[in-house]
């Protein structure tokens, strides 16, 4: 088998740790034995055992010696205690003669300390150019991993279906569904991804989502978040219901959170959890607002690699107007539907430079839709 | 060569006569000798050479004798007399043996006969099936011939630029460019194939456009069509200026083309063709309408086989309202640019099933921007 293939099975391998294994990385190792026998794993849920481990447990299982074998991993194996024991151990207790390593770990605290470990342990590891096109798909598919471990905040991709004319919404607020179930399924699929879906009060109050995964199949149900300002959710909504955590940001100061202490009791009760980030009104004297930025940072301090935002025209356009939405995920239905909701509710501008500059990434037919995906240039956590 | 490849390189053959041969058929011929030598023709402007006679003087000027010889032809060969003899006859004259056939041409004065023809003099002749990618090939590349034979009216191609949020400008007017270089080439790549080029005198008085084709070679300049109803155009409007003819549609009755006599002389002796369509008014009491569907059928029969839309957007809804295009070219930049113009000044709806309902056809990266082609679905002018 050549390299190249050898790498685009391991990175359809790591794709299944999508849904499992947050906040880890997606990593998948080959195990190559001098006889010739390979053995496969990638990682498991959080506190599971991860690639490496994975494919010298299914070594063992098949009574095969790995003495000798040459390890190929997405990404380069731990050196340190997280929740399980580094990986390089394993690899040098099971005598891996050599290690291919796609991509250099941007954990602070591996960092290219595992590539040492091993090689000063006698083991020969190679580890390939940041252009190779196996490193570029480790880092895509961790691309929230490397936000977090790099800039200190979650990939914020924002999620909008339009029709060919940039409305969202009918005046009257009817929006389902303006794309097809292939594409709203293909939805669920990058919602899986995420650490956490964003949405706001608006939306919730507009049209009560669950905001889970439901339409494909997942281990487990992101962090739900609500930008909820002036802590104004009805606790029936639905977004509060199981299954999943629930997170709430408002943006109450001590005398609001005062007087509506038995409002917060009651959705503690239900197992809300509460995180008061007042930030700057948006309109001179007007209620303050919840400091996006901070919002950020509280979500990856919470290990949130990827931030996915499924919010209404007025708050997608905050996040625009803050410069924190690093890729915009646009479902664009074959249709015209005149006037109505927009994708951002942003102000006239007068010169086109103003406006926000991006970058096509794809385009793909997702049934009789068309998935677009564009990113604010530069933004990739890595030097592009 | 294999079938595939030979009718692939007559589609690109065929190509080249896009700019040249309007009104007639972009068609492309291959000779293929007993010996193994093969010579090809494309169609050569209007009145000129057609593809088969083409190919026959190619292998005349190579001193070859082509009978018993093989014509590959992506359309059924003429048999009328048009603007120059039967290509059924120089056939037969030239002692063919054998022709295939990619489709039947839908001009009611051939559809068949060619075939009929050539068989009846002994000629073996194959015609593909209407599903054949060959067959496909010919018709999208006519599509606007097949249209003007079969329904009567131009393939009416609507194009719009504009950003992911459905702005084509700024509420300032601003729209230069929104697009890269690469997609104002690009659309004018497909000016060029059209018979004419239509706009509405709102887009006259705020863009002063040339509305010809320059950012591309051409052998021709399309017919240049201005809709103004009351007759407003400024005498020095660029539009008026060579090259290339220019066609101005009114809604004037009797005693509006009265008062505008003098008007109307100036118009004329800039060379202007002025017709009178008056149609119903927009709004009740309103002035008069140009008439959409009027329009379309004087084109037809002006031989205009593509018509190419580029107005603002009031006209544009109107073409939309009036159920007239039958497909959407949208440029896509990628960039948020707020409110301002529509693609469309639709009116809001009530329902999503009462929006236009399109079907892509394709998406393709055009520099930093991405080109969409959507068509009202069952509009080609074939079974599909």
């Amino acid at each position: 088998m050549d390299e190249a293939a050898l790498w685009a099975e391991l990175h359809a391998l790591a794709q299944r740790a999508v849904g499992l294994s947050e906040p880890n990385p997606r990593v998948a190792c080959r195990l190559v034995l001098p006889d010739g026998r390979a053995f496969d794993g990638h990682t498991q849920q959080a506190g599971g055992p991860h690639a490496e481990v994975m494919a010298l447990r299914a070594a063992q299982a098949a009574g095969a010696d790995p003495r000798g074998a040459t390890a190929w991993v997405t990404l380069e194996p731990c050196s340190h205690h997280g929740r399980t024991p580094p990986c390089c151990d394993a690899l040098l207790a099971a005598g891996v003669a050599r290690v291919v390593v796609a991509a250099v770990d941007p954990n602070p605290r591996v960092a290219g300390r595992g590539v040492e470990r091993l090689r000063a342990a006698g083991v020969r590891v190679d580890v390939l150019g940041p252009d190779h096109p196996a490193a570029l798909a480790t880092r895509e598919l961790n691309i929230g991993f490397w936000s977090r471990m790099v800039r200190g905040r979650p990939w914020v991709r924002m999620k909008v279906a339009a029709s060919l004319d940039g409305t969202t919404a009918l005046a009257n607020g009817t929006s389902q569904w303006i794309t097809g179930a292939a594409a709203r399924a293909d939805g669920h699929a990058w919602r899986r991804r995420a650490g956490a879906l964003l949405t706001g009060i608006g939306t919730v109050r507009a049209d009560d989502p669950r905001l889970d995964v439901r339409l494909v199949p997942t281990a487990r149900q992101p962090l739900r978040v609500v930008l909820d300002s002036a802590l104004e959710i009805d606790p029936a909504a639905r977004i509060l219901q199981p299954p999943g955590a629930v997170l709430l940001y408002t943006a109450q100061d001590e005398a609001a959170r005062e007087a509506a202490q038995a409002r917060r009791r009651a959705l503690q009760a239900l197992g809300v959890t509460l995180v008061d980030l007042p930030g700057p009104p948006k309109v001179a004297g007007g209620p303050p607002k919840v400091d996006l930025a901070a919002v950020l940072a509280d979500l990856a301090a919470r290990e949130v690699n990827e931030l996915h935002v499924e919010a209404g025209a007025k708050l997608n356009a905050s996040w625009w107007r803050a410069g924190l939405v690093d890729e915009l995920l646009l479902y664009l239905a074959p249709r015209l539907l005149g006037p109505g909701e927009p994708l951002a509710a942003l102000p006239p501008l007068a010169r086109l430079e103003d406006g926000v500059a991006l970058r096509f990434v794809d385009a793909t037919p997702v049934g009789d839709d068309l998935r677009l995906r564009a990113r604010v240039p530069g933004r990739e956590p890595w030097a592009t």
